[in-house]
């Protein structure tokens, strides 16, 4: 098994295209990836996992059948 | 399946002892945890399983057999 250090700055620094996903790491059978977007995505659900959003920049708002979340910027007080 | 936002400085702020890892999001069958720690910890392996470490604040250093790793906080520029 190999080790990697991912520099999230320098990836996000090399694209600026909204919604198009870029695979950053990978951890076991999951994959990392940065995206950038701004406004809506079409409303869809993955029945058969979870999904975890850390957001770096920018707010996000996701909609659930029975409520929503507020997503803010991952800082330190 | 449900929907939360965790709030890290928050969860952060809860507690203070150091190499005492704490479980505050699961994905499928992936733990979160926040963990606080100074000086060295045993060396170990994990061979069945990748491991993903984000640095908050500080900077961490992991040796293997052949070179290491420095990681940094994650910051945008």
């Amino acid at each position: 098994m190999g080790f990697k250090s991912i520099n999230l700055s320098e990836k996000l620094s090399k694209f600026s295209e909204h919604w198009a996903p870029k695979i950053i790491a990978q951890m076991n059978d999951y994959h990392f990836k940065a995206v950038k977007f701004q406004g809506e995505f079409v409303w869809h659900s993955h029945e058969d996992t979870d999904e975890v959003f850390i957001v770096l920049d920018g707010e996000m708002s996701i909609a659930f059948r029975d409520g929503s979340v507020e997503l803010k910027p991952l800082r330190l007080i």
